[in-house]
């Protein structure tokens, strides 16, 4: 099994891309990613998506985008986790790369979701759930979170306002982040009188519906200073799965997926948390991102909270998170959002975050989740340059 | 790189399923291949499906089949190439025993598409063409096809009625197949007064709209041995892509993908088509199973119908193919049809095809197609044991 290496990066803008189809997003950050790492072709191409075919009626993006981006002819699909598909696609070409099937893979997350032929965008995100027992019975994605942030306060005696933290450092970090979606800063006043979703989340607990791809180059780290001066070896790679349906769970507050997943990570790299030098997690509500924390051994059960309470969450705490924003607020395109978390983390590796720039940073972590834990996948990252 | 070895196959009956589910269609097709393959867990699990979103509301289904198959934890995807989205699967499950990165993969293709929640189903199967400038202009799948077959006729000159062995050659097939859709056989006379559907395309030209799973346990080969007692190798595994949109093709009626896809897998194989004893191609149309036994070096373009008429495509012809049935007959639930393709060519290299058996079956390739030719995956499966 050959060492990996990220030796390029591309990303669009996250936003309202009223003007901008499916294959052109695809096509910008994937782009930019081959022009970074400086190559012309590729052996395969792997595409995170999750709502093409029910959104814009287009399936079978592998061959598209391939087509689109100039590489017509290459081994190419579609991955799908549902909200961890952009990791799943990465996974895919990790795999391949890894195990020595491909040399040069590109992989990127892409997702158009503010415009739809189909069902509304909301009833196409329930889809990560259950559709038998969750999403015939009327429940949503965010009514299940909402169940689960419900669940937390009554258990661990907490108030709604000590959520804001999140929705805080996420915003704060998206003011310097060009491609993020919401580039102003929120207070905790603002967090407490946000109209409320769907009780008890709150607009500020949310991430946005939004459009937009980002890409990545993989190759084998043995060939990596080829492409690029500041390549950034996948030190780990891994999945763990869990019950789609929340009311399947021994424990509806533990991420026995996330659990193993990190778990996996850890193993492989060789590491534990307290190596982390940042995490970019998967706070699709603040709910998700409380529960993550603890899933991956950042805190104990039921003080994960406890962590963004105390600032260890910020820039310059103890396990800084979402430092370009997060979902929350550079935006969760679902498909394309594991790639976003991927290079983000190479953008803080190779020390190029700007005023967000972790000092020294040289293990990042990754977690993408599908659906409300079902699906978490874990990659951690670690600069090869001095 | 390791040989890589099917050690357990697996299927439904393919029909019109009203009373059974997506995931129990997988379980029964999974529980048939760990039993054959006498595993109680695996590495991951790869899920080949394009429509379960569109028309059951169901995304996320690595999950979902992995926690209901007794596998939750293991990693799980779902792997989508339209049509040829089951062997995008089994490619994936390739890669990674190849590459050393899992030692038991299970592999299972499912689609159910007589119920829908959603849109029609031939508006769904569309998605497989280009949404923006075919779909978008009215184009259906059946209309695409009928574009090709009209211009086949034109340009060589052929009449409908010599397309009919392809129908008569598959439904005879399927009657001694036990897990087939359409088990009685047809005859030319039949052929020709058939309904018709998109002129010049027929009823007796398409493949059904139906239901099934049909899944495989994969390892490496040097551990074979010990799960089965007919291990059957992976000899190739290849992918060829080409424009979604037949109107940006040099010529239509060249499968440029599918000559690709061939070209590397008779390469990786090292044999030729002469080599090969049977081939279980993609005749989702009668056009299409004629551009692909072209384009995999079986006849001359435009003589692909040729070795129809000839009776060489026949069980003790030259070259046969759809020996259980072929998605004509068998049925053609897309996401599975690549894996019921890799099922039956086991049968037909473990001996065990009955009445249908290719004496002495050897070598046997498997082509998946997605779209009008956009994404073509081709297997090329070899008998181990004597």
């Amino acid at each position: 099994m050959r060492n990996v290496a990220i030796v390029g990066v591309g990303q669009t803008e996250v936003g309202e891309h009223w003007g901008t189809s499916l294959r052109h997003l695809s096509l910008e950050a994937i782009q930019s990613a081959m022009a970074d790492a400086g190559v012309m072709n590729a052996d395969a191409l792997y595409v995170g998506n999750m709502l093409s075919g029910e959104l814009e009626g287009q399936e079978h993006l592998g061959a598209l985008v391939a087509d689109f981006a100039g590489l017509r002819g290459i081994e190419a699909f579609k991955v799908e986790a549902a909200c961890a598909s952009g990791a799943a696609a990465l996974r895919m070409g990790y795999i391949a790369v890894a195990g020595g099937l491909a040399d040069i893979v590109i992989v990127v997350g892409v997702e158009k979701m503010t415009d739809t032929l189909g069902p509304d965008t909301t009833t196409a995100l329930a889809m990560a759930a259950d559709a038998d027992y969750e999403a015939a019975q009327g429940a949503s994605f965010v009514t299940l979170n909402a169940l689960l942030m419900r669940r937390y306060l009554h258990q661990y005696g907490y108030g709604h306002k000590d959520f804001a933290p999140f929705a805080v450092n996420a915003h704060r970090n998206a003011v310097n982040n060009p491609y993020a979606m919401f580039r102003f800063p929120v207070t905790a006043e603002k967090f407490a009188k946000a109209r409320m979703i769907s009780d008890p989340i709150n607009l500020l607990d949310s991430s946005p519906i939004c459009d937009g791809a980002a890409a990545v180059v993989l190759t084998a780290e043995a060939q990596s200073q080829a492409y690029s001066m500041a390549p950034v070896r996948i030190a780990a790679s891994s999945v763990g799965t869990d019950t789609l349906a929340i009311h399947d769970r021994r424990d509806p507050l533990v991420l026995e997926g996330a659990r193993l997943s990190g778990h996996r990570a850890y193993e492989q790299a060789g590491i534990g948390p307290a190596d982390i030098d940042l995490f970019e997690l998967h706070d699709a509500f603040s709910i998700m991102a409380t529960l993550s924390l603890e899933a991956a051994g950042f805190a104990e059960k039921g003080e994960g909270l406890q962590l963004a309470l105390e600032g260890q969450i910020n820039l310059g705490g103890h396990i800084p998170i979402t430092t370009m924003g997060g979902l929350k607020a550079r935006g969760h395109p679902v498909g394309a959002t594991g790639l976003y978390q991927i290079v983000e983390v190479v953008q803080q590796l190779r020390g190029l975050a700007g005023e967000n720039q972790i000092p020294g940073a040289r293990l990042g972590m990754a977690q993408n989740i599908g659906g409300s834990g079902a699906t978490v996948i874990t990659h951690i990252l670690e600069r090869l340059s001095d």
